[in-house]
This record gives structure tokens, sequence and C-alpha cells, in this order.
């Protein structure tokens, strides 16, 4: 059904996007075609790397999911990084972190709740989660926040790049911890196992070709996108700062919003959860580090410092996702919890 | 026994503030008999609250506990906004959160410890109170202050508008989820069933009428006690930063410290805790919210931004909290832990 | 086999260094002399006090543990003060803050991890250890740090001292709970008993000797090392902040850091985590107070007051140590994201 509507809006709005574009039609008209188009793509390159991911098994697919997870993500902030929208990219790698942990797990914990009174997820997961949430959000974002403050542009620049190299760095050791050293080592503990035969929905060949397609139309679309951003933001009187943290986070992540709530429905708690902080690692772990290493290369570098709301938004957020996920249960309230702290935090960006 | 003391104090305690605010007595003075019948009539209410509680049976019980237990912080406040003494408000509510997690907590933990070797709480309620203190304290009180750096009065009074919207309809969610759709739900896994018969001390007429005589006698005396403040503050050399932070928290919550220190002694720790940290929540979800929607009929519009002394006491004050109650035990060198950190923050306030 | 090579480095080092700071060697080999011997010295100091330990029963014991375990740091400190070297010592401090919470503990862990796939420690003593570290860091490390913005010279060395009495005093009380009132309570429940028979390695005689002999040696070569810090940052381009934090505390906890490594590699978590988190607390609870105190006999009086980078490092590394330490496991990966965390650190204060 969803899967229908997506490729109905693929396939009128890829064609748009390009006659559009040649036409100059009206940005803001332009603005939202390119979304949408870019949301019903994204689910097709979802798709395709869940039928690469289970061609492949656990360990190439959980290193797919894990670099292909945020690929619309990344292409949209290179090519607004390619345009010198630095604070867009930085303000969208934000929008993520925020959408994923409050507006993705709230949206889950509390349509799940409000259909199963109590909702467990391992807690194992989530521990591990914690830590790395508090390594890359907490420790990696504040220390050249902190530090930059007496810094020149060059030195900032230069841990930048050093706290982005081992932020990859122990992205892939946290690959390798979790599909090869510890592969369902905490699972057993209070989990029946459940081996579903997984049949990929499309071959491998269908796979790379979709996967291959989407991307070339998102890359071709994003780059007109970012081009819209400032015409929209005068327009409605956002600031580029709202239009990167809201918008640009929803219509990245669109594809995982929707079906993490669909797990928590499902009461697959489990996957709900690790969509919505897995995904929120992937950010800060891999885009971003990465997006500041891509930078180095094109006009505007990217120091990996935010802006100080931003900043605090995201500690918050972590504090309260952990606040909130270390009991390994969830329910609606905590759902609402979350929803209320991205309405707080939609308040402050959008006055700000 | 303290009822007849407390009783004493109110019938000589009234009078003497009437004449004495007639009569012009000197500012000290008055402070004093002010301050020491607002703590007599304080718990007069606190029992009319408690048997209306009982008659109305527990869902409507817990609701008027929500909403009248700290009627005294608010009606004092009230007047405080309408003298214009905004800095003393807010910082009266960062003494409440104070008082409550590091004083009241502190001290039944203490006191409590030294008769018994280790105590349990419901760790269930401690961490659904610790998932609401990060949203409250850290969450809702830090976003204002961060964004309102960049942000004019008027948008930051906005903001705080908007912020203090949602904490008293979360507040009001939480009422809903412990009262109604998940009630007793946490409860039946670590606890033993105990419905102790509770008979109210007074009829539902009496009980209304002490609540109505009370409140009123508060309202008269909070009103001429605001206004002692100016003087006090000059001739003890304390700022009036000081008085909000360590006496009127302390006059607002005399009674709530000593019925949570009297139920550790009787090892219920479950309602000690429940006291301390409920109460907390309650300043920052709904008393501190409806002060900042008040303040916008008042000549000063209070905005919920704290000075940074008072929100990193306060932000320090949850994350020892959380800390130290995550386990679901006490003890009195947990206690001790507490109080010291009181300490610190009694001296630092008193030297600011 | 350690201890032979210690032995030798001590009876070369020692002479060495009285001749060399009388012929007035180059500053950077003399630099070298020095560390290398203290850190020799150290391990003595450490044999010695271990001797004393056993012979004086578990609770004399865990007090002159508890004394005398950070006494190389504590003399270095006393000197640089003298030397009016207020930074550099603050530095130390946070130095070894990070080392042990993020490099010892580190070490530990990836090194243990890479032997056994998931090791235990105790985690009644890390909850407890938490709740300190999140009093003496966060809490009363940032109040003094905020509240001294907007606080005189002498306000602020009046609140420092206020701070570190209370300190000191919340450190015995913790000796008190930990060796008196409830030695033991919290080991019977997951723990086999294993009274392994200690014995002393020196009689009692012998070991006070050692611990004399050391000590002054300690002093004296402490005493020429901190006047070889300024000439050893000029020539290597590095700050005195990094010579304190990186350099002095390695020299400092050398002997702690091998001993911790040794008992993750045996499989003996609880006395690792005890070694890297109970030294981080001897150090913020005892040493830096009592070196507040101290100073206040010295020319130079040290308010408790850090850098802003030096206070975020030590924030953020102790967040990171309660995520990772509150499921009491560990393995690689958490290893791996403690040195990770201290790399960057690293990086940050290099650059500053």
């Amino acid at each position: 059904m969803a899967n229908k509507i997506f490729m109905i809006i693929t396939f009128i709005g890829v064609p748009l996007s390009v006659i559009g574009s040649f036409m100059h039609w009206p940005s803001i008209l332009l603005f939202a075609i390119y979304c949408l188009t870019i949301i019903a793509l994204s689910s097709f390159m979802g798709r395709a790397t869940e039928s690469l991911a289970i061609v492949a098994g656990p360990r190439i697919g959980g290193l797919l999911n894990a670099t292909f997870g945020n690929a619309v993500e990344l292409i949209i902030s290179v090519f607004a990084l390619r345009a010198g929208l630095v604070g867009v990219v930085l303000a969208s790698l934000t929008g993520s972190v925020l959408g994923n942990l409050l507006l993705v797990a709230g949206l889950s914990f509390f349509i799940g709740g409000l259909k199963f009174k109590r909702q467990r997820f391992n807690v194992y997961d989530a521990r591990h989660n914690s830590g790395l949430l508090v390594f890359a959000v907490i420790l990696a974002f504040v220390i050249p926040e902190v530090f930059s403050m007496t810094m020149n542009k060059n030195e900032t620049l230069t841990l930048s790049v050093g706290i982005s190299i081992i932020l990859i760095i122990l992205y892939l050791a946290a690959l390798l911890f979790k599909l090869v050293t510890h592969r369902g080592v905490y699972q057993h503990m209070n989990e029946t196992e459940h081996h579903e035969e997984e049949t990929p929905e499309w071959s491998k060949g269908v796979a790379i070709g979709v996967l291959a397609v989407a991307t070339i139309c998102v890359a071709y679309i994003s780059e007109h996108l970012v081009h819209t951003f400032e015409t929209v933001a005068e327009q409605f009187g956002w600031s580029e700062l709202f239009i990167g943290i809201i918008i640009v986070a929803i219509v990245g992540n669109a594809a995982e919003h929707a079906s993490a709530v669909l797990m928590a429905v499902k009461n697959k708690m489990d996957i709900a959860v690790e969509i919505a902080i897995g995904s929120t690692l992937q950010v800060a772990m891999f885009v971003a580090p990465l997006l500041v290493l891509i930078s180095l290369f094109l006009p505007n570098s990217m120091p990996l410092v935010f802006t100080l709301p931003e900043l605090i938004a995201m500690i918050t957020a972590v504090l309260l996702t952990i606040a909130l996920s270390n009991d390994g249960e969830t329910n609606w309230f905590e759902g609402a919890t979350l929803l209320a702290a991205y309405v707080i935090m939609g308040i402050g960006f959008y006055l700000l």
C-alpha cells in the first residue's frame, strides 16, 4: 500500500523535478516537489538496501545497512556543503539526531504504547547504545565546541578532523563488535530465538539497479533542493537553521520514521529502538565525521562545531533518551515525554 | 503532639501577624512571625488536603494532592510576583527544587539510614521520576536559558510560555498515567499489597472549611511577608537570591520536610522518596510554569530563565539524585552525600 | 621481574638525579631522568603501603591505601604549588582524573577484553562510586566554576575552601562507610567469598623504612622536576597545560596503571575498576581539596577553579564512565571507547 503510493510519487515526482528545475518554477513549489520525491525515492533505497542485506548475510548486510542507511541525508548534505551552506548541514545533522531520538522514538513509544500497556526491548543493546550516545554526542561534539573557544580556525579544523577520524574508527569498531566478535552474545539472555525466514524483496541484480538509479535521482534532486532553501526561508520567515533542523531532517529520515512506528505497533520494540537510536549513532559517528572529512576537499571546510543551542538540544535529548530507555521498557507516557521535548525544541529553533 | 504545637502557633501567630502588620512592627520581627505562622498554617492545609483526598478516593485524591501540595509556595510566589520580585520567585523555585532533592531526601536517607542498614524503595517509580526530572529540570529549564541568549525579550517570553504550557500538559499526562492508565501496574512486582484502611482526620465539610480559612490566612500573611524581604536582606547582609533560595524555600516546604523524614524513620522509604522527588516535579512541572502564565496578567512578566548559578545548581542536584537513586536503595552515606551537596550550594548562594 | 627493573632504575636514577641537578645538566635530560626515577620510586612506595596495609588489617589498611595511594602526586603538586605553578597543578589533577577514568580503565577493559569475552565486576561498588563521581567532579567542581564568574577573588577562595573541607569530610565518611559501617555488606550478594591468605612482602619495620626513604627521594626529585617544566615546554612546543595533563599525570600514576591492567588480564575486574575509579575519587575528593587547603599557607593560593576545557573534559569523562560501567560488565569495545575518548582529549589539550 505505502509502497504503491511511494511508487506513484516517484514516477510523477522525478519527471516533475526535472521539468520544474529547467522551467524555473517558483521555488516554493519546487521545494515541495523535491521534498516529496526524495522521501519516495529514499523508501526505494531503503528496500533495495534491505534486499541486498538479506542476500549478503548478516555480517555484510549489517555493514550495508550501517553505511547506506543514511545515504539520502549524506547526499543532500554533500550538495549543501558544495553550495557553501555549512550552517544548514550542521543544522540538519542536529535535526537528524533530535528527530531520531525524540520524534521517531517518541512516536514509536507513544503509538505502540496506546496498543500495549508495557513494551520491552533488549536492555543490553540499549546500554551499549547509551554509552555510544554519550561518547559521540556528549563527548565528541562538546570537546571541539569548548576547546575551539580559545583556538584559531586552523587548530579548530585540525581538532575536528582528528575527532572525525576517531569517530569513524570507533564506528567501524562498533560494527566489528556487533557483527563479529560479540554477535548474538547479548541476545540469548532474554529473548527467545526467532529465526524468521527472511526472503529478499528483490534479487541482487534488481536491488543494485534500483539502488543505483534511486541514488542518481536523489543526487540530482538534492543538488537543486539546496538552492531553494534561501527563497523558502525568506518567504516563510524561517531561519536557515529551522529549515535544516526540521525540514531537511524530516525529509532525510522520513522512511525510517515510518518503519520504526510500524515496528512499534507490531510490538517489535527491539527493532523500533534500534532504528531510532542506531540511526542517531550512524549520523553522529559516521555521517557527521564523514562530512567533515569530505568538506576538506570543498571550498568551505566544515569544523565539527555546532551552535550552542544545537549542541545543548542534542545533549539534553541524549540525557532524556538514556533516562527513559535504561529500564528496557516503554509506555505511552515515555513517548509523550519525548514528543513534548521535540515540540519544545521546535518552538525554540523556530523562534531563534 | 506536632499538631498541637502547630495549632498553638497558628492561634497566636495569625492575630499577631494582623496586629503587627497594622502597627508596623520592625520588619525582622514580622518576618519571623510570618514565617512561623505560615509553616503552622501549611501543616493545616496539608492535613485538610489529606482528609479530602481520602474521602475522594485515590484518583481525585491524587489529583488534589498534586495540585494543592504546593499551594503555600504558589500563594507566596504570586504575591512576590505582584510586588515585582521576579528574581526572588525564580530563586524560591530553585530553592524548592534543591531543598526537596538535597535537603529533604538527604535528611530522610541519612536519618533513616542511621536506624536501618539498607532501605529499599520502588525502583520503577524512581526511574519514572528520573525521566521527568531530566525532562523538566535539565531539558525544559536549560533550553530557554541557552536559546534566550540570542533572543529579544518578546521571543524569550513566547518561548517561556510555550514551554510552560507543554510542561503543564505533560504534568497532567503524568497524573493520567499514574492515576488512571497505569495505576498500580508497577507496584505488584516488588511489593506486598498493603491496603491499610485509611480514615480521614476530618469530614469533607470540616476539611474544606479548614482548607479555605487556612488558605485565606496564608494569602494575607504572604502578601505582607514579601514586603519584609528587602529590609531583612539589608539588615542581615543577605542577597534577595539567598532569601529566595534558602528561606522562602524552607518556609514553603517545611511541612513536607517533616513528613518525609518521619516516613524514612518508619522505613516507608517509598513515601519519603515520593514526597521529595514528587514535590520537586510538582514545582518544576506545575508551580513554575503556572507562575509564568499567571505573570502574564501582572505588571512584571516572568520568563522561565533562571540565573546560571541557579540552573547549574538544579542540574547538578538532579544528576546527583539520579546517580544515587537508580539502584532503588538508600543508606546513611547517600543521605550524607546529598546533605553535603546542599551545604556546598548554601555556601555558594550565600557568597554570591 | 618488573620489581627488578624498578630497583635498577631507582639505584641508578636517584644518584643521577642528585648529580645531574648539582651539575646543571640540560633540562630535557634531567626531566627524563626525574620522571623515570619517580615512576620507579612510586612502585616501591606502592609495595611498602601494600605491606603495611596487610599487617595493619583491612580497616587501617584501607585507610593507609586511601591516604598514601596518591602520595607521589601530592608531593609533586606541593612543590609545583611552591614554585607558583598553580595552573600546572590544576592541569595535573585534571590529568589524573582523565588518566584514571579513560586511560587506566580503557586499557584494563580493552586488554582484559581481548582475553575474556565478558568481564564482570561488582555493580554495587560501581554505583556507589558513580554517585561519588557525580558529587565530586560534576557538582563540587562545577559549582565554584560557575559561581566564581560573578565573584571576586576572595569570595572564590572562600567558596573553594568551604567546598574542599566538605569534600574531605565526605571522603572520610566514605571510608567510614566502606571500612566500618557497611563493610562487606554489598559483597556477599554476587560474589563467592575468597579469603586468599595475603602475606606482606615486607615486615612492618622494613615497609616503614622503604616508605620513608622513597618519600624523601620523591620529594627531593619532585622539587627539581617542577623547575624543568618551563624549559621542556618551550623546547617541545608544549603548553604547561599539556605537561600537567599528560606528562605529570602519567608519571604520578604509572604504578597504578600497570597494576590495573595486570588485574584485568587476571580477570580480577573488581580490583581493576576499584583502582581506576577509586584512584579518581582519591584525587578529586582528597588530593585536590587538600592542595587547596595547603595552598593557603603558600604564597600563591589555589582556588578550586579549573579552566573550562579541563572541567568539560572531566565531566564528559565521568558521564562516559558511568554510562559504560553501570551494567557491571566490560568488554574490549567499552575499553576502546574509553581509549578513543582519551585520544580525543589528548589532541584537544595538545592543540590548546
